[in-house]
């Protein structure tokens, strides 16, 4: 059987997290691109992550994905649709998979979104969790990603800005939500914590976890379509495989010390690639 | 007589505190630009780093100043020589001044430095304290930005982080050094909180108020110079009049809230300007 070649695109390492779970569930050839020489996506114009990500498309396309992961929250809030209509690939992004898990989970109809500033400036989640008819409380977390990227995952501090914020949104929703998403990237590397200091009623929905079980589903809907792409050794891949290749826009040495962190796995070659302005 | 006119630069809102050192000091119009559009400049190749600075700098002249202080640790360190040269007005760093005042309250010649990742990792500190022939342990205080553009000034969360990176620094240089040298223009608004923690022996040298002295006395240097420009109505600007205007290239929002934090002062009026890519 030949393994799908799974594209996952983030300004960063956050998308990191939405690889890892993939590679818990899907064995794939997996070909990572962090644009890291252009971040943070936040706070850039809709055309501008636009034109960027699909940038990173085209590289990852011309290495013969089969599928294409926008792992990035801001890419997929502000431009989803235009990736999607420039891709030859199937495009999945990060937000609607984590909507829908929440939709499906949550009983009250009401859900907390914790994200970055820029996440919940565009609003993403709160119209998506609208269209299936949840009302949404957003909560800006700007410290959580540095705090992870410190890598102080289980650490008292972290523990106390988490107490803060979530005792914060969860005032501010009243107390009736009954859902907690992480509409961050990084957010799954303290989702242990989160869970000991959220009420128990609350469910935690992952975004990361979401997406992974979302292009699981459809890469076994495509399974044919994937198996009748030629393959000049189709024995060779068995299919508890994974392959990873990394591709970076900057400083190879920082991504390979927090991706190590990220994926929980050594990550010792990184590429270092230039699409320019 | 006529007020200097002074142009700031910086990436975003930390040379706000520069301005307000010198405000302090100085009167003055004030121009400031922050380059938000294109934050962090840390992550930026030197090369780079000096077109966006030297970019800012032409529109400053455009505006008729006198005088032009590069109040970004990042343009500093990468790029000081070009933007000096390609300046038609003198340029002031913000690295020497806080460099000199070091080496100045420093009786056991060694000093730490405290800065972000991208600062430290320049060692444009390290290499001007040696100059002067200190010894300097760099450490870098990631959390410390977020944690001021929180807004969590004086806040138990921030002092704890403060004494975990302060015990750090202590211990790795020996507990040698008696100047702690706050080489990020974030940090002079937690100054009181890190004077709270730090050993008595230890003296606090900030960049920002540095760099306003050098500024303030290559002004009065200059007078005669600065007298000497034309003005329309020479005696309509007192002496103790300072004059604030400031130019942004991304959301005059976000700047606003930040600069009212930062300077003390409410900051209401905010130009947005685009130079392009």
């Amino acid at each position: 059987m030949t393994l799908p070649r799974i594209g996952v695109f983030d300004s960063g390492v956050g998308g990191l997290t939405v690889l890892k779970a993939m590679a818990e569930q899907i064995p794939a050839h997996y070909l990572y691109f962090g644009d890291t020489a252009r971040l943070p996506y936040g706070t850039k114009s809709a055309d501008t992550v636009a034109r960027y990500a699909i940038g990173a498309a085209r590289f990852l396309e011309a290495q013969n994905i089969d599928l294409l992961v926008i792992a990035c929250n801001t890419a997929t809030a502000l431009a989803l649709p235009q990736i999607t209509q420039a891709a030859r690939v199937p495009v999945i992004g990060v937000v609607e998979p984590g909507v829908a898990m929440a939709a499906e989970v949550s009983q009250s109809r009401s859900a907390i979104v914790i994200a970055t500033e820029a996440t919940v400036s565009s609003h993403a989640y709160r119209d998506a969790l609208h269209q299936h008819g949840l009302t949404a409380y957003e909560k800006a977390c700007p410290l959580f990603v540095p705090l992870v990227e410190e890598g102080w995952i289980e650490h008292p501090v972290t523990e106390q800005v988490a107490r803060i914020y979530l005792s914060e949104a969860m005032a501010a929703s009243s107390d009736t939500a009954d859902v907690l998403l992480l509409a961050c990237t990084h957010y799954p590397l303290i989702a242990s914590l989160l869970r000991r200091i959220t009420p128990e009623h609350v469910k935690i929905v992952d975004s990361a976890e979401s997406t992974a079980r979302v292009v699981r589903k459809r890469l076994l809907e495509d399974t044919t379509r994937i198996e009748a792409r030629p393959s000049s050794n189709p024995n060779a891949a068995l299919a508890e495989h994974r392959t990873f290749r990394f591709f970076v826009t900057d400083s190879v040495d920082k991504f390979k010390r927090l991706a190590t962190r990220f994926l929980g796995r050594q990550v010792d070659h990184v590429e270092h690639v230039d699409l320019g302005g």
